[in-house]
């Protein structure tokens, strides 16, 4: 027999509606239209306008044929039009794919083809990187350039020019929530530090539901001012973008990540929030405009990819940035795990808070569950902060799946969890600790050693400005550990220095055998690309 | 074709969980388990216990029989039973109907009877009024007594009391998430001022989404600690019981709306948030406590159910409140629509402000639409501040329908919209403003007068507390308004004054006619019983 309280009880158009980050959009015109949406330099552009420039551009990709489905792609960086592109493609039921803007032509090609773009969009700066990705592409996209004012050049490609395009648009189009919240919102593709990489597919539920997290985890008040400083390239900016439109914000744009810029745009725009690797941090610390920067708010600066050091941590302070520390993957819409800050921290000196703060933590709110478990038999590790397992989730925030991709998709999912590949523990207060990417873990006598510990060791002498810890083959030991430094600004140090100072925090086998210094190459969001790292290690003798 | 991006690309269990409020508590548990839950008095119980204790609940449920789809009620005050009730009957699958701790006992029989309740939980205050409801009830309830000890008495109805259910129960249950988030979460009863009440059906996706809603429109940050005017068993508290478990706060229990008692929980609990009708408010300023009371940090303080007036919104500021306006209905699960506030409004004098904040405004950030339509070609009305409509909605914190009552549930969400059967203009700025409710509208010599423009005026008379205008016959003109009076503590003042006073604010014809003076009756949530004042009023000569 059928319940009473499932008889006459299905969804209709009253009690149930997609959820889409799209109704931030739409809300935000409708309650605050005159507020500033965007901010690029002198330029603002109000809510009202925003919506309206959306819906032109929805109207003119649905009049060149775009609808359901169909992948767009924008190559730029943290412009208005990249911002527009977040509501605007999905609008006319598209797909936006943003395309990493430090990738060469091979690689963009690879993703416009995997993707099956039928529109691209670029920024003038990368025309001559999609130029060159288009050639003998048997079904080209059609190409807008955007003519962004401040980058000067008379290079042309595409059909038409983004505010052209805009021009051929309706401002009062009338589009419509995706019929299913299920359908893809994003494409994203991972870094691939490997191979070829992984075309990650968000859906509207997801994009939605994780904007509504952060706003929810960072704690953020109504019309925040976010500077995006993470490329919106990456996981839609950590879905920021989306969280700013669902509390009529205010996001700032940013061409270059570049510290003078950064302080200029918390001085005269009141940047309440940002994003970024600890890096981006760390640069802002030793930028010469440092000095005299004088913070004029409390800004909430998020941070992942890697674990903040105690020094990035009371650095930023400094600069009025309080550390957030958040963990996440394209694969989980960037931001699903957070370091919960508990009150007693505030009674720890600065390096026992850096050590409890540098930690994973646990799911946010809005995601279901992260945890560490045995990747055979599933089981989850005890709270020891000892036994290895890896970082599962489970939630409304973990991507649709993988583009054309079963077979991977499948393994991600195996046993009803999404594996992130990331080795780690939980310490006795169930908080996650990142030990290792599987494969960044190093294996010297048959004992193994996390790369990241070596690499927070060496972080704290005084000359040190970042380290990178690889594997390094090794007759005897089959491997051993050799570190990538980087120094501070007029400092030196060399290996011996190191080595004594290594000595004095780390067990034996786990000092590097090996130092290089010089720049650590790193992909555009920060991160260290290890997998270069270790091809000149095997070439060290 | 099938699009790739719909190709193995299914919901599953990794990257598809229910919504459910249930997830907050398991959560608040597993992060913040020593942070308190619930405060009531001296009695402390952390997010652990909380857990532990619904856990113990819910398996007893189990034990006993009930399930999925089975109806729990609870008749009690906003005490700690009522708000573990609020997660583990759901834990147990089961559905939550709160009773109005105010009904008679034929009005409750007809709840549990028409609900099918397969069990009662009740404070001993109201085993007089169960014990008469149960009277010849052929299924009768499982009935569990909480023996709260701030209520003494040696009466006993149930066949065990609570901390006894719960200790036969299994504090490590395994309980699962609903199956599907459109299960049914809650039940209940509206106010039914004329006929027998209908049964609303909410769902766990929008306890969930609702509690989310709550924390982003009214700007909860970490750790609020919510002061449970509102009853629980008005629409879950608005909710606030279930946002406050998301973001691991406290909920402060409260036996009775008493001043002192309020007073007493926002200076020993450092209360953030609470919420309750205007008259609560107006309540505490004008209380002998308010003199003393040195307010210790600001208060967010939701009203609903009426629009708050200048002089609430001005006494509360100076209690520490910070007055902000919702709007909804229990087929809305609360708060569906809220004044948002505009940054102009600042420089706005009181009255002005008040006039702003009195309309019921936008829709909330997660429910999707609100919007005023004529009510049969379901156009929307322009934005004239004239034209009259019916206040429609839509979105995900819409119920599910209402119970065993098909034709009410077609009839509320005929042409795809849930009908409120308030009656409301749009301002300029696109703010809802409420007219009246349809039967409040009084239609004298063909001209309608809206009862609350009357009471607004009335209001703001030096000696008047609380005003209720509603339709009395009359020969000549069909109707004319009555006015109910309740005068300020220590104050008078006569008919020929408030006539005096209303002539030079209001149109002749809109002046009541006739003037009560004394208590209004209200519902146990504040609303003014008009239909009680109807019946007053026809009697007068």
């Amino acid at each position: 027999m059928i319940s009473p309280y499932d008889t006459d009880m299905a969804r209709n158009g009253a009690n149930h509606v997609a959820l889409s980050p799209l109704s931030f959009l739409r809300k935000s015109a409708q309650v605050y239209p005159a507020l500033p949406a965007i901010r690029y330099g002198d330029r603002v552009i109000s809510w009202a306008q925003t919506y309206a420039r959306c819906r032109r551009f929805a109207s003119a990709l649905v009049a060149a044929g775009i609808g359901k489905n169909d992948t767009v792609a924008v190559m730029a960086p943290n412009i208005p039009a990249m911002v527009e592109a977040h509501f605007a493609v999905a609008m006319a039921g598209a797909v936006l794919n943003t395309l990493n803007i430090r990738l060469d032509a091979e690689a963009i090609a690879f993703q416009l083809a995997h993707g099956d773009a039928r529109a691209v969009l670029v920024d003038r700066e990368f025309i001559p990187v999609l130029r060159a990705a288009l050639v003998g592409m048997p079904r080209p996209p059609l190409v807008i350039d955007i003519a962004d004012p401040s980058y000067q050049t008379a290079d042309r490609l595409g059909a038409i020019e983004y505010e052209d395009f805009l021009a051929s648009g309706d401002p009062d189009f009338a589009w419509d929530l995706p019929g299913d919240e299920w359908n893809a919102l994003a494409l994203n593709y991972t870094s691939g530090t490997t191979g070829n990489p992984k075309g990650v597919v968000f859906h509207h539920r997801g994009g939605y539901l994780n904007a509504v997290n952060n706003i929810v985890s960072a704690g953020m008040a109504w019309h925040p001012v976010h500077l995006h400083v993470v490329p919106l390239f990456h996981c839609n900016g950590w879905c920021f973008v989306w969280s700013v439109a669902a509390l009529s914000g205010t996001n700032v744009c940013l061409r270059r990540v570049d510290p003078a810029a950064i302080f200029a745009a918390i001085t005269h725009h009141g940047v309440t929030h940002m994003g970024g690797a600890p890096i981006v941090y760390n640069m802002l610390i030793h930028a010469p405009e440092a000095a005299s920067f004088v913070p004029p708010g409390r800004v909430v600066g998020v941070t992942g990819g890697a674990s903040p050091p105690a020094a990035t941590i009371e650095g930023a302070q400094r600069l009025g940035i309080h550390i957030q520390h958040i963990y996440g993957l394209t694969e989980t819409y960037g931001p699903a795990g957070w370091c919960a800050p508990q009150g007693d921290w505030q009674q720890l000196d600065l390096f026992a808070y850096a050590k409890m703060t540098a930690r994973q933590g646990v799911a946010t709110v809005l995601q279901e569950d992260m945890t560490v478990r045995d990747p055979e038999t599933l089981l989850p590790v005890p709270h020891d902060g000892e036994t290895l397992g890896e970082i599962m989730f489970r939630g409304n925030a973990v991507m649709k799946g993988y583009l054309k991709n079963s077979p991977a998709t499948n393994d991600a999912f195996a046993g009803g969890w999404f594996r992130s590949g990331d080795l780690a523990v939980v310490d006795a207060d169930g908080y996650v600790r990142i030990l290792d990417r599987s494969k960044d873990i190093i294996i010297s006598g048959g004992e193994n050693i996390s790369s990241l510990e070596v690499e927070d060791v060496l972080c704290r002498h005084a000359s040190v400005f970042a380290v990178a810890v690889v594997a390094c083959a090794d007759e005897k030991w089959g491997e051993v550990p050799c570190a990538f430094v980087e120094t501070k600004p007029g400092c030196t140090v060399n290996a011996d220095e190191l080595r004594q100072f290594g000595r004095a925090h780390l067990a034996g086998f786990k000092l590097p055998k090996k130092y290089v210094f010089g720049p650590i190459p790193r992909t555009s969001t920060g991160k260290v690309q290890k997998f270069k790292l270790r091809a000149i290690a095997g070439q060290l003798d």
